[in-house]
Order: structure tokens, then sequence, then C-alpha cells
């Protein structure tokens, strides 16, 4: 028997996160299920953004850098952002953006690595990331080696210096399993970086438990830290002595106001820094994360699995026969948190849907992406995205036209 | 006959900057001469990013990409910005920071330039600068070369593929001659890389017109971005076909959204974005450059200078005596936006000064630094700056026990 509309309340009611939700500033009248692109907006960060441009800049002026902090608010938000990823608060810090974080992490885990000469990484990541591997691998001299990620462990070898992939994959939402790969690139004396993208915030993350070497994951998605909020590196504490890192700006230097000539390396995590952090950015995000307060990143991740089976269920019984495919993986322990739909007219579709006020988004050339932000997506919110979907594909409402006029849907 | 604060305050009845300044937020009580280091507060920054968290984020959602125009704002903003920096609306884009603009401008031109060896730079640049300089140089194999400003014209040579310097020196104001340079780099078959973090907001640049190849510059000093906020890369026209950036991250991508395998660059100066721009910091940049409307860029840089001019004459007649020193060159065409007086308690004496609500900055080992913001400094507000510095030494009001406890002002 379906499940019920009635059946999806029930479930809302019983939600052990269900209080989360009024934590955000969320329309009615729309169903956001894009939360892996764009968390929704946390309340308290409007006021304290305003709050952080009137007084700390408009009257602390300059200040504020050491007064209000906004001088070590890179290691402050990383120490808060820590217990999310299962990491130590002196592992993370929070700078720049993930392609730029990618960057600096692969050439200092090359560098660690000096005799391997590939940097082994996943075909089908997003792109991106291996556009940045490409780039490493050409300013080191190593070779770039892409394959599917079910095949990474076993493509290691004694040349592999460093493997790069994605926890959970941006399209087909599969996970990799931490520990294994970690243990089988450490088995062959590789290093490996993650990118947490669509993992921070969504999953129940332990990169000390699985012993991750490098990671970077993204302030924007599932930790609705606002539109490109920055991202996050994580090194692993037995690494913190031996970083490397290419993108040498001030302030990841060990004493940055004392304007020597030479560059020093910053302890720690720090050093992983290299620029000014724009703090307007910064200070949303930083307070974004109270969304998280006393919430378990495992109760997180078992809705996130539910919301994603419900939607599979409720494909299987009203989308199917209207020629939608899945594209990610049925297996909830083996999928990430957001569930991709293929249709041919799937751009149209989801244009369609958007205007209804189902907001999801499209990955050229066919993929109906819908991301299950756990904090604020309710049972009953995917229950009417697939009846929003399966009317649309009924009544033809959507304009077939638009098929040959795409356009970025971000 | 030594100016007095009568005729400072005829010198600003007359200014035909005067009414700029009511495009600000300052305090009445503060005398703020660190606008080089971060500018003051602009009138609607605020409002405007409340309104772009809580419609655009909050309400917008995922759509804001398009419908706000986030996603073209590093372009939209870089136009805006053009005017000021004597340059056109294509050649200049608004992301990251300086260091990491460096890094990308550095290694884009030694390898349009490949036979050469030689990265030539400033000694006694922001040190920030000189360390990018080694990493590129580390990185693609090259020779990082250091000599001082003045001398760098003459140590151009055959092997000599790129040049670097700030156009304004952080410390000295020391301005280079942009054309002469320019021509002596281009003489010898090399390109230019300039960092114009003091000239941007501050003098009459004129890119184009001194035929500079490449420049990077700062947001948050006289362009009043706020706190961290982005920096702009200017790229002439004539090289827009042949650049090749090492942060190949999707923004720069031709078509980001197909998600391609292979990195093809976007056409233009778009190729030097990288990463998703941190929106929230971007709007208030963008919202912070109205206060340049209708404001000529001469008449500002003929303020600095004259408000520059005015500190050294009243150093000269009230401080000189009392052990300070000046750090800056006299001839105001040769001096940027800042005056620096040195003095061995300058770091206490700059504690002082700012207990009393005059805002000045300190650079290590003893450069009190005071920077003018022409849109809103006035002449009174030097004039009242050297009373309360000669007041601070006279009466030794500062603690000479915090000469040993130096600490960071920003």
């Amino acid at each position: 028997m379906p499940i019920t509309r009635d059946d999806c309340q029930a479930l809302d009611a019983s939600d052990p996160l269900r209080a989360c939700r009024a934590r955000f500033k969320l329309d009615e009248n729309v169903i956001y299920l894009d939360g892996n692109s764009l968390g929704a907006l946390p309340r308290g960060v409007a006021q304290h953004v305003v709050n952080v441009v009137e007084r700390e800049w408009g009257e602390g002026l300059i200040r504020s850098w050491n007064e209000a902090g906004w001088y070590v608010s890179p290691a402050r938000v990383g120490a808060k952002l820590a217990p999310l990823l299962g990491a130590k608060p002196n592992e993370v810090i929070v700078t720049e953006s993930i392609s730029i974080n990618l960057f600096k992490l692969l050439v200092t885990a090359a560098r660690m690595r000096p005799d391997r000469k590939v940097i082994l990484a996943e075909h089908g990541n997003f792109p991106s990331d291996n556009h940045i591997v490409d780039s490493v691998a050409r300013l080191l001299g190593k070779e770039a080696r892409f394959v599917p990620a079910g095949e990474v462990a076993k493509a290691i070898d004694a040349d592999t210096g460093v493997v790069t992939l994605s926890h959970v994959n941006y399209r087909s939402a599969e996970v990799q399993d931490m520990a294994l790969v970690t243990q089988a690139v450490h088995a062959k004396g590789a290093l490996i970086v993650w990118d947490l993208a669509h993992s921070s915030g969504a999953v129940d993350l332990q990169l000390d438990g699985t012993k991750a070497d490098f990671a970077v994951g993204c302030g924007y998605k599932f930790l609705n830290g606002g539109p490109g909020a920055p991202s996050h590196i994580f090194v692993a504490e037995r690494h913190l002595g031996a970083l490397d890192q290419p993108l040498t700006g001030w302030f990841g230097h060990a004493e940055p106001f004392r304007f020597d000539d030479g560059y020093r390396r910053a302890d720690g995590v720090r050093h992983m820094l290299c620029s000014t952090p724009q703090i307007l950015s910064m200070a949303a995000f930083e307070k974004a994360l109270d969304a998280f307060e006393g919430v378990s990143m495992a109760e997180v991740e078992r809705k996130g699995r539910a919301l994603g089976d419900l939607m599979i269920e409720l494909h299987d019984e009203f989308l199917a026969r209207l020629g939608c495919g899945l594209a990610t993986l049925r297996d909830a322990k083996r999928r990430g948190n957001h569930v991709s739909l293929t249709h041919e007219a799937g751009y149209a579709v989801m244009r369609a849907l958007i205007e209804r006020g189902v907001i999801g988004d499209f990955r050229a050339p066919d993929v109906m992406r819908f991301g299950f932000g756990p904090l604020y997506v309710r049972y009953v919110d995917v229950h009417d995205a697939v009846v929003a979907i399966a009317d649309i594909l009924e009544s033809g409402a959507f304009n077939q036209k638009a098929l040959a006029a795409r356009q970025a849907v971000t």
C-alpha cells in the first residue's frame, strides 16, 4: 500500500528533529529541496550581519580586527564546526573556497610524497575538483589519473602519492566508505584529500575516526552558511607539523604583522590560510552554525536517508511510469543526502516545479536533483513534491520548447 | 606662519569633495585616518546587505543566482569599478583576495614568457606579495629576484619574464610612475603585474593609458568595501585571449553548468575567476562603490596629496622636535594617500591616540601610518590629529611598558 500524505504527517509529528525547522526563515508556500546547493536562511543571521556592518565595521572600524575577533575568526569558526565533522577544534579552519582549498591541500599532500608521480582522482567527480587536479599535476610535473570512484581503491599503487575523491558524489549521491578507502590509501603509503561538499552538515562524518588525512568542505550547502559562504579545511593533527602549501599569503604566516621579508609558516592549521577573510560572509556562516546547536549528526544522517527512501518509494509508485529514472542508489547506507531523478524533459519539468514553489535543481543533461536539508525539510514536503512532479508530467504542463533553451539553474 | 585650525576649516569649506562625507556613517567623536587599512562604512550598505540576506537569500533562495544576478556579480561589479581605475568594463573583475589574484596573474604572465626565467619583484614590497612571488617561482621553476623599487627598471634584462611591484608602497607611500616603469618593462619584452592595494580609490589610475598589462587591487581600503571585501583583477584587453591561470575552478570555465570533464577557459577576464563568490561581502562592496558616484578621481588624488602635505607641514612644525620622523616622501607627486611617521614609541603612541578617538595604524617596528580617505577625511581632522600626537608626546601620556608588549594593530 503506497505511503499517504497522512502517513508523512505522522512521520513529521514523531521526527526527533522537528523542532529545528523553526530555526529557519522559510516561506510556507515553498517546498525547498535544494539545500544541497544553497541552504535555507537560519533565523538570526540577518540581525547578526547587520550588527557586524553597523557596529563592528561602522563604529569599531579597524579596531574590530582585534576587538570583534575578526582576526581569529577563521580558527574560531573552524573550532565551532569541528564537532559536526568528527574532528578536533585545532584540525579545522574556515577560509576561501573549495577549489582554492583543494588546490592548497593537493599541493601540500603531493609535497609530502615527493617521489610518487601520480595524483589519483575520481572520474565523474564534480568537474571543478578535477580541473584543479589537472592544474596541480601540471604545476608539479605529476600525472593526474582518473578512475571511477568504485575503482579508486584498487587503482592505488606504489606510484600514487595522493588520492582525492568526493565523499558524496554531487550527482549520484553515492557515499564512499571513508574508513575503508582511507585504509586502502594508507596501505599503499599514499595520502587522501576528501571533498566533503555534499557531506558536511548532512551526514555523520568521522574524520578522526576514519583516519582521514585532509578534507575540504562547503559552507553554503547543508551548513546553511549563505551564498558563497567560506569553505573549510580539515588537516589531521598528525600532519599539522608538515604542511607546506603554495598560497603563501600573510594570514598563513607565523607573524604576519612583523612584515618580515621571508615567509615563515604559522603553526598548525592556520598555515592553510592565505588571505584576509571576507568578514561579512564569514559572520553569516558563523551565526548560521547555531542552527546545529544540540543536534545529533547521527540523527541528521538518519533523517536524510529516510527522506531519500521516501522519495524513492514515491518515485517507484508515481513517477517511474511517467518516464522518470532514478540516478541515485537505492541503498540508503550508500547514499548521501539527495536524490537525483532523470527525465528527458528534466530541465523544463524543474522550471515548472519552481513556478509552483517546489525548488530543486537541474544538472545537465537530464538530472533533477532534490536535496534534503534534514533540519528543515519535512516528510510531507517530499510527498507534495512528488505529487507536483507527477502532476506536471501527466498534464504536460511543462514547455517542451524550454528543452532547447536550457540555461543555468545553479 | 603655521597653518591654523581656522585655516583648515576654510579649506574644508571650499573642498570640492566636501559633500561626500555625508555619504558615510562616521562617529563625530572619531578622527578616522585608517582608510588605507579599512575604509569607513558608506551609508546604504547595511540596508543593502540585509536585503540580500532576507529577500535574495531567505526568499529567493537558489533562484537568486540568476534572478538577483549573483552569478554575474563578479563581472558586474568589475564593470562598475573599472572607470575608477582608468580601465574598460571588460578588463576588470571582482573576486577573491589580492594574494590569490596575484598568484593567478603571476603564473599567467610567466606562462606568456615561458623562455624567461626571472620574476623580478620589489624588495620592500608588502611581504605577502613577495611570499607569493617566491611560491610561484618555486612552482614554475623560475628565479625570484628582488630589488628596491627604484632599481626595478634598470634590473630588467632579457631573462626577465615578469615584473611585479606595488604602485604605492604600503609603508613609504612612494608612488611608482606607472607609465614609465611599464614602458621600461615592455622595452625588454617583459610583462608587468601591478599591485594597486594602496592605489584603487585613492589615486587617479590610468591602467589603459599607461599600457599596464595586469593588476590586482584591494576592495577594503580606499574603496570602502568592508572588512575583507573581495579584490579586483585587471587584465589589459590585448591579453584577454592568452590567459592561462592555475586556479581552474568552475567560475572561470567557459560553460560551468555543462559539467564537462575537461576545463575550457571562459572568454575574457571571466577566466580569472575560480570559485563561487562570497555574495554577502560582494554585495557590500558593490553598494559601497556608490560613494564614488560623480566623483572625479583626479580630485580625489589632489585632495589626498593636499591632506598629506598638510600633515607633513604640521609634523615639521609640531612633531619633529618631539622625536618624530617622516617615513614618506615630501614630494606629493611621488606620494600616495597616506603619511607614515616614525617614533621609537610609535606603538604606544598609536594606542594612546586610538583611546582618544584618533585612529591610524601601526606597522612594525616604529611606523605610525595615517591614511586619508579623501571622500570623508577633512583638513581639520589632520590638524586635530597632529595636535593630539603632540599632546601625547609632550605629556608622556603613553605607556612605555606597552613598547614591550606590542600586539597586532591590523
